[in-house]
């Protein structure tokens, strides 16, 4: 690979709606209306590309074509627009498909938008498409099954109870009070109430988890050279990397090892020339708390096995060492598939320009964003900063 | 956008399966050996990227996360995997990030697979959704009700009769028996098979569409500068470009006007600075006849209402002007969704070397291959050349 991508690449916009259990809006509403707010956000009437990330409209509302559709409400008749997915990892999918776009020279504005609206019908049994069908799916698996037994084997590997994940719940929802877009900003989580949860599937509970919930968010992407034509304080894209592992968790040589993620951080680190220290803040993808934890330790926040004291000691909440899920994070904010690393691009985006308000975390000047496809098979990660 | 895409790109590798009714191999062994067998025909045993085209496996065989999934059955962990999606056009959507990813230079290695097995399940309920599923699909269209819609109006506006379509399947179905890997190489089809055949939605008769069938195709790309290090004999992508027209088909000022094919075109023949005249011959979108006939006049290669005559004249023929579906296209060598553009880009490969056996044309040196999503929504462009 070169040594750097062959332009550097600026956000110049953002667009977030609430996030909520059930959207009034249709999705081809929301993600128009993201579009249209990320746009105008960033003061253009026109983008060259659209990249839109999605996972379930397949399903849900019968409906393929989407970055077309999307692009058709929001009349941008004529733009280029495709669709992109990894699993539960899409929004980010988008993100960098969009950065190829303005890296390449292809285009010079491009919208990565994420949509999902999971409201429609029940979401779990096509978000269990995400695993192996023939292998995993067939016996019974599902996201939350396969989570619980790496969580089950982490335990017991290291001899934890379950409550050394209790902070893992318990900061993010205590940060997506500070933000206006989360789901559960006005739900109070007491540790009592984490401790007390029910158990889904032994042994993860219902906080080791995160919402199904309806969501849209948008990012506008120009060249770093002319990103502050459009807006007075872009936010770089220091790099974008894409890494998998085998597709089934049964085929890795240890799946607490989240190697997936350890080898895209790597190459994404290589690419910013930075290392773990330099990072500020880390949004992680959350959907479950055993995934949050491996991945400290994949990144090289934390050796192997002690993910869970950076939750357990505190470092993780926002005045900490490497707070994570500043403004509520999946489990919060809540976890709209194709729309969640959009929404973390945005609060990332409003961190880095100290505009994330009474979320805001000090001294964010570097972040790092991981979003993982199934259990750990694919992992994106994008590094930011001023 | 800047003058050029910032690293040139060129075809190192490709692969094909033959196109088949029914497979006996499963979606995931289709794709993981076209895989391997492109990486083999490349030279190499890795590879930084693979993007992969499937538009239906959510339904027909209950499986998302299809680029990770064929990765992993390569053996390709670590690799980056997307996958990426642009209706019935999704085959050359996985070319165009694979194009992104080498001229970006995030990628000096990339596989665009594409793969679909539709014999597990019916797959025109599914298909249908590359329609707007709240105003088309709704009302029971269907990709054939709509074409055999757009046909109809295109026969009245130039008082043409059916029989002006004949050629384009006589064309293909000529030209795939001299492919190996076309659905239909055995098959003999004459003119008088042509004009009796059934009427399926009038005034579209079976062989103004094309089949169903499983398939898959892959081709690696690298710098083109890099490229004579992997194959004495690369063939140049000299444009790769997308344009969208509005999702449903009633919004359009004139659904004859082919937009999106023109948009798109243009876009490519700038970047590639050749005109239409340039072109030696042209991989079209023929999932039905009226398709091809209008994206001849789209692209320039007829005026407006005059697209028949190329085929009624005989122009289309491998001696002709303008060749189409030189080695079968998707009426005859078949359409797998998300593999055909990926087979059109193995043949345009093989006919610039001067290896398509039987079927090859003479004076290859430029190709123009397009790819349609939904009723003329999505267009992909790519120009390729010596």
């Amino acid at each position: 690979m070169t040594e750097h991508s062959l332009r550097n690449v600026s956000i110049v916009g953002i667009a977030q709606i609430p996030v909520l259990k059930k959207s009034p809006l249709s999705l081809r509403e929301m993600g128009a209306q993201v579009v249209k707010m990320a746009m105008e956000n960033a003061g253009v009437t026109q983008v060259d590309a659209l990249f839109a990330g999605n996972m379930l409209a397949d399903e849900l509302q019968g409906q393929k074509h989407i970055a077309t559709l999307i692009a058709s409400e929001a009349g941008l008749r004529g733009v280029e627009a495709l669709q992109v997915r990894a699993a539960t990892a899409t929004g980010a999918a988008a993100l960098r498909m969009a950065f190829f776009a303005i890296a390449s020279g292809e285009a010079d504005l491009a919208i990565a938008i994420g949509v999902e609206k999971m409201s429609s019908a029940p979401a779990a049994p096509v978000l269990a498409k995400a695993l192996d069908a023939d292998h995993e799916t067939i016996h019974g698996a599902t996201l939350l099954s396969q989570n619980a037994r790496v969580m089950q084997q982490y335990m017991e590997t290291y001899n934890v109870p379950v409550s050394v994940f209790d902070n893992f719940a318990l900061n993010a929802h205590q940060n997506s009070h500070l933000n206006p877009n989360a789901l559960f900003k006005d739900k109070i989580v007491t540790p009592k109430m984490v401790r007390d949860a029910r158990v889904i599937t032994p042994p993860l509970r219902l906080y080791d988890s995160s919402p199904v919930c309806d969501g849209a968010a948008a990012v506008v992407l120009a060249p770093t050279d002319e990103a502050r034509a459009y807006n007075d304080h872009p936010v770089k894209i220091l790099a974008s990397s894409v890494a998998t592992d085998w597709m089934r968790v049964a085929d890795r040589p240890n799946p607490l090892d989240l190697y997936a993620a350890r080898i895209s951080a790597r190459k994404a680190f290589r690419r910013a020339n930075i290392n773990p220290l330099d990072v500020d803040f880390f949004e992680l993808h959350d959907a479950f708390s055993i995934v949050s934890c491996l991945s400290l330790e994949a990144v090289g926040f934390a050796k192997p096995g002690e993910g869970w004291r950076l939750a357990a000691e505190g470092e993780i909440f926002p005045t900490g060492r490497i707070p994570v899920s500043t403004m509520g994070g999946l489990k919060a904010r809540g976890h709209p598939i194709g729309a969640t690393a959009l929404y973390q691009t945005c609060e990332i985006f409003l961190q880095l320009r100290g505009q994330a308000g009474q979320a805001q975390i000090k001294n964010a000047n570097v972040a790092l964003l991981q979003s993982v496809g199934g259990v750990g098979a694919t992992v994106l990660t994008h590094i930011f900063a001023n």
